[in-house]
C-alpha cells in the first residue's frame, strides 16, 4: 500500500528547497526514505548514527543557508538528533527535522522503539507539529500539506532555526512490489519576507546620537560571510572611524578597521589602557562572541550605552549593558548610517585599538619565527601560514576555535564556521562533513582529539568528502583543562579533567579510508603540510602530537610576553 | 571557594547507595566531580562521549538494581544522555542524572556551552528538579539536601526510573590550592517501601475465578533473574498445570513447564493449531515482550480474559484484550495462588504448547546438526553450545536478540539483558560495559555490525572491562532489512534500508586494545572459540563474517522445515 500524503511530503519539500536529506535506516520511516530517495529534486544520503546525521545535515543547511532535512525511524533514533537540533536552535540554522513514529494509540504498549515523540525537543525547536496517522477524511491531505510548508517556512523565517515534524506512520510500511510511487504537484505556500526598517527620520536621530559619543566600538558577532555584510561594516567603520572587535567567527577579516586579536591583548593588566579601550557606546550586531577577555573587559568597562541591531527574536545582553535592541536589518542600517556622518569620530580611539592589535601581531610573528618549542599553538601557525587563500575553515570546539581566535584570519576569501551555538564538542566533525558535502571549495577542519574520537561516526558512511581535511591536534586529553588554572591544581586533573586517552587517529584513518599524515616536530610538520591541502581523490587527515608540558610552555611563553610589553602607545 | 552543598550533594548519594558514579569532564561541573571522586565510598570512572556514558550508567544500575549516578558539564553534553535516559524510563532502570548548568540569569545570553536544562528531558524522567544556584539564604542548603533525597526515593521507587536534578553552579569552579574538601554528615530520608497485597478473600476468589477457565496461559515480560520469581512462577505453572510463554529476557528458563520457541513455532499457518493454543485467559507481569509472532498471535486470538500483574504504574495493552490489572506483587501473589489449587487444569493444553517447544528444538537440533551454510543463524548455535553454563548473556538490538529468542537459553544459571525499553541500537554496547563493570562474573555481549560500530565509543575510556567478551556477527549491513519482506524488495534496499558498511573490527580492536578473533567459516569458528571465553586480562572480541544471502538461505530454510513439519501432535 503507498501512503501517499507522506509520498506528497517529498514533493513540497522539493518545491521549497529542501532539496538535501540525511536519512538514517529504520522500516517505520520507509515511506519517507523512499519518497526522498526517488524523488527527482531531492539528494540524499544515508548514515546510521542519527547523533553524526543530526549534525550532518545541519552542515548542509549552515552552508546553504535553508533549511535541509532529516528522516529517522522512531524511538531513540529521534532523541540522538537532540544535540544537533540544540546547536541548530542557538546557532539560528534551520532544520526539517522528520520523525517518523507509531500511531499514537500504540505510545506507550511496551512496543519495540516507541518513546514520547510529540514536543520531543522541548524548548530547542521553533515549533514541533504531530501529522495525522489517518487518511481516510479529506482534511487529512490538506493537514499534512499545510503542516509541512507552515514548517519549512518557519524554519526559514527569520531567526532561523529547526522545526520538528512527527510523523506517525502504520503498517504496511513498504509499497507492494508492483506498486509505483508518483509525485503529485501539491500546493506550495510561500512566505514572502519582509525586513523591519526604521524610517529616515528615525536614521537620522541615530546618526545624531552617534555623534555624541566619544568613543564607539562595533563588536561583531558570529555571521557567515557576505558581500553585503562586508560592505555595509567597512563603510560604517571607515565612515564613522570605528573600530570593529571581530572574532574569527564573525567574518569580518576583511573589514578595514578590523580587531582580531582582543583575545590576546586584553590580557595586559594595564588600567590606563583598560580607560583608553571602554567605549561610550558599543554596536553590535550577529550572534554569539567567543572572546572570554573581550566579554570580561567590556563587562568591567561598561559603556554608556549598548545599541544591538537584530531584526527579530530573542536578544542576549552579552555585556550586561543593553540599553536599546534596533529591530532592523544590521547591514541595511548600519549602510544607511555610514551615509549620514556629519562628523566623524576623532581617530584617536580608533587607533589605540588597532595599534595594539598591531602590536601583538607583530609581537605573535617574531615568538614564532624564533621556533618556539613544538606545541599545539606553535603548529598551528605554521598550519595556518600554509593555508591557501581560499578555504572554508571550521574550528572545533573547545581550544581549536579559541587557538583560532589567537592567530587570526586575514585571507578575505576565507569563511570560518564554528558550532557556537552550544559550543559542544559532538558534532564538530560531522558539521564540517555535511558542509564539505554541500560545495565543490576545500575545507579545513581544525580540531582536538577529544572532539574529534567523539565524533568519529562522523566519518561511518559511504559518502566521503574528499573536499575535506583534517587537522587533528592529538595532546591525548582535553587541552583546554590542562591550560586553566582551576584544573591544573586539582589532584584528579589528569584523570577527570584532562581525561588522558591514549589514541592516535592512524587506525581511524585506516577505518574510513582518508590519507593520513603525521606531524611530532616542525620538521615533520612541514614535510606533511607539503600539498595536504591539495584535493584528491579521499578526505585527508593530518595528525598533529604535541606534549601538554610543552603546550602549556608555549602558551604562557606567549602570554607573557604580551603581559609584560607595555602597551602600543607607550611601546 | 568550596560550594558546601555541592559536596555534600556526594554524601547523601553515598548514604542512600549511590555509590557508583559515571562522570564525563567539563568546567561547570567540576565541583560535583571533585566530590564525588573524592568521596570516599563513592566509585567513579570518567567516559568523555556523553551518550556512551548514559548507557554505562544504566548498565550500572540495571545490574545493581538500584540507582547509580551521572554527572555532566552544561550544554548539550546533557543532551547527550537522552538516549540512555529514555530507555532507562521505558526499562523502569533507577538513574540519578546530575547536570551541571549555568545560573538560570545566564540562560539564553548566547554564552558557551549553555542550553534550557530545566525538564531537558521532557516525559522520560520520573521527576526533574532543579538546584538552586544560590546559597546565602539558611534554606538554600535544605533545598538541595531534601531534594537529593528526593530524587533517589523517587528513581528507586517502584516503578523504577531516572530522575533529573538540574545542578546550576556559579564561579569560581575550583576550589583553591589550600582549600580542603571535607564531608559533612547530612540528612538521610529514608523511603521504606509498602508492597500492594491483596486480602486472603481476594486471592480465594480469583483461583475460583481461575478455575472457570479451561485454558490458561502465563506470559512473562522481560524482567531479572530473580530466585524468587523462578520459584512463584514454577509453583504457579506446576501446582495448575499452565504453559509459561516465555521470551529470553524474561529469564524464566528454570521454569519446568517454560515454552521457549514460540516465535518460531508461530509462524505454522495451522488454524487448527492457533485454536488449540489459543487461551482463555492470559496471566502477565513484567515488562516488554519480544516475540513479534506471539504477539500477533495473540491479538488475533484474544482470550476472553487477560490479567495483567503489577505493583503499580503505567500498564501496556500488549495483547489488546487486556481486562484487568491486579495491583500486587506478581511473585508473591502467583506464590499464594499456587497453594490455592483446587483443580489444576486438564494437561491438554499444557502438553500441547510444550509438545510444540520439544519438536521445535528437535528440528533445530537437527537442521543446525546437518551444517547448514555458514551463516549469522547457524554461527550463532555454534556460540551458544560453547557458552560457559553461568554467564550474563547482554543482546543487543535488532537481530542479537531475536537470534536469542529462537535459539533459547536453558542454563539456570545464565541471565540475560536487552535494551528493550526502547529498543534502540544506540547503547547495547555502553550498556554490556557498564554492567560487565558491575561484576566479576563473565560478561557477554551479541552484537550486529551497525549496533556495534554505532556505540564504539563505549570502549573510549581507561577502564576495560577484562569480563567482557564481544561476539559480533559482522555482515556489513542491517542484517535485519534483508530478512524481512518489505525493504527487499524496495530498490533502495541495499543503500538506505540495509545501509551497507564495510568495517571489520580489527582497527577497533587495535585502538581499544581488546584481543581480537576472526572466523568466517565453521572451521575458524570452532578454533576462536577455544578459549575465548576465559576471562583474561583484557576485553575480547570475536568478529564473525557471514554472507547476507546465505544468511537469508539459512534462515528461511529453517523457517520453511517448522511450517512443513506439521504440528507436534500431528507429527
Amino acid at each position: 500500500m503507498i501512503l501517499q500524503p507522506i509520498i506528497d511530503i517529498a514533493s513540497v519539500c522539493a518545491g521549497k528547497g529542501v532539496d538535501d536529506f540525511v536519512l538514517s535506516p529504520g522500516s517505520r520511516c520507509a515511506h519517507l526514505t523512499i519518497a526522498m530517495v526517488r524523488h527527482p529534486d531531492i539528494n540524499t544520503r544515508t548514515v546510521s548514527d542519527e547523533r553524526a546525521a543530526g549534525f550532518m545535515a545541519l552542515g548542509l543547511a549552515q552552508r546553504k543557508g535553508r533549511a535541509m532535512g532529516l528522516v529517522c525511524t522512531s524511538g531513540s533514533a529521534a532523541y540522538n538528533y537532540s544535540p544537533a537540533v540544540s546547536e541548530a536552535f542557538y546557532q539560528r540554522i534551520p532544520l526539517l527535522v522528520l520523525t517518523a513514529d507509531r500511531p499514537p494509540e500504540w505510545i506507550g504498549q511496551q512496543d519495540g522503539q516507541t518513546i514520547s515523540q510529540p514536543g520531543l525537543f522541548g524548548k530547542h525547536v521553533k515549533a514541533s507539529f504531530d501529522l495525522p496517522s489517518d487518511y481516510s477524511h479529506p482534511d487529512a491531505e490538506w493537514h499534512v500539506n499545510r503542516t509541512i510548508n507552515e514548517a519549512i517556512n518557519l524554519a526559514n523565517s527569520y531567526p532561523q532555526g529547526p522545526v520538528h515534524v512527527n510523523v506517525p506512520i502504520r503498517e504496511p510500511f513498504y509499497p507492494e512490489a508492483d506498486e509505483k510511487i508518483s509525485f503529485s504537484k501539491p500546493r506550495i505556500v510561500e512566505e514572502q519576507a519582509g525586513v523591519p526598517r526604521l524610517t529616515v527620520e528615525q536614521t537620522a536621530d541615530l546618526a545624531s546620537e552617534i555623534e555624541k559619543f566619544g568613543k564607539v566600538l562595533v563588536v561583531a558577532g558570529q555571521e557567515r560571510r557576505s558581500e553585503a555584510g562586508l560592505k555595509a561594516v567597512s563603510a560604517f567603520s571607515h565612515c564613522w572611524g570605528v573600530p570593529v572587535l571581530a572574532d574569527v567567527i564573525s567574518n569580518m577579516h576583511a573589514v578595514p578597521n578590523t580587531v582580531r586579536l582582543h583575545d590576546a591583548f586584553l590580557i595586559k593588566q594595564d588600567l590606563e589602557l583598560k580607560e583608553t579601550l571602554r567605549p561610550d557606546l558599543i554596536i553590535t550586531f550577529g550572534k554569539s562572541v567567543i572572546s572570554k577577555q573581550a566579554k570580561l573587559f567590556l563587562r568591567k568597562n561598561k559603556p554608556v550605552e549598548h545599541w544591538h541591531i537584530q531584526e527579530s527574536g530573542d536578544v542576549a545582553d552579552t555585556f550586561q549593558s543593553l540599553t536599546r535592541v534596533i529591530r532592523a536589518n544590521p547591514y541595511e542600517l548600519l549602510w544607511e548610517l555610514s551615509r549620514r556622518v556629519k562628523t566623524p569620530m576623532t581617530e584617536n580611539y580608533l587607533n589605540a585599538w588597532l595599534q595594539e592589535d598591531k602590536l601583538t601581531a607583530e609581537l605573535g610573528k617574531t615568538y614564532f619565527d624564533n621556533a618556539p618549542d613544538f606545541s599545539d599553538f606553535s603548529a598551528l601557525d605554521k598550519v595556518w601560514k600554509a593555508f591557501p587563500e581560499e578555504i572554508d575553515l571550521h574550528l572545533s570546539n573547545s581550544m581549536s576555535v579559541r587557538w583560532g581566535n589567537y592567530l587570526g584570519v586575514t585571507s578575505a576569501e576565507t569563511e570560518v564556521f564554528a558550532n557556537r551555538g552550544t559550543s559542544g564538542i559532538d558534532g564538530c566533525t560531522g558539521t564540517a562533513v555535511g558542509s564539505a558535502w554541500g560545495t565543490e571549495r576545500l575545507n579545513v577542519l581544525v580540531t582536538g582529539d577529544l572532539a574529534f574520537f567523539y565524533d568519529r561516526n562522523a566519518f561511518w558512511h559511504n559518502y566521503p568528502p574528499r573536499n575535506l581535511k583534517v587537522i587533528l591536534i592529538n595532546n591525548h586529553a582535553g587541552g583546554i583543562f590542562g591550560m586553566i588554572d582551576g584544573p591544573a591544581r586539582q589532584d584528579e586533573c589528569a584523570e577527570y579533567f584532562e581525561t588522558y586517552q591514549a589514541q592516535s587517529a592512524e587506525n581511524t584513518a585506516k577505518d574510513f579510508n582518508l590519507e593520513y599524515r603525521f606531524a611530532d616536530s616542525y620538521e615533520s610538520l612541514d614535510k606533511a603540510l607539503g600539498g595536504f591541502f591539495q584535493i584528491g581523490n579521499k578526505p585527508g587527515i593530518l595528525e598533529i602530537r604535541t606534549e601538554k608540558a610543552l603546550n602549556r610552555k608555549v602558551f604562557d611563553g606567549y602570554k607573557n610576553m604580551i603581559k609584560t610589553t607595555g602597551t602600543a602607545q607607550k611601546a
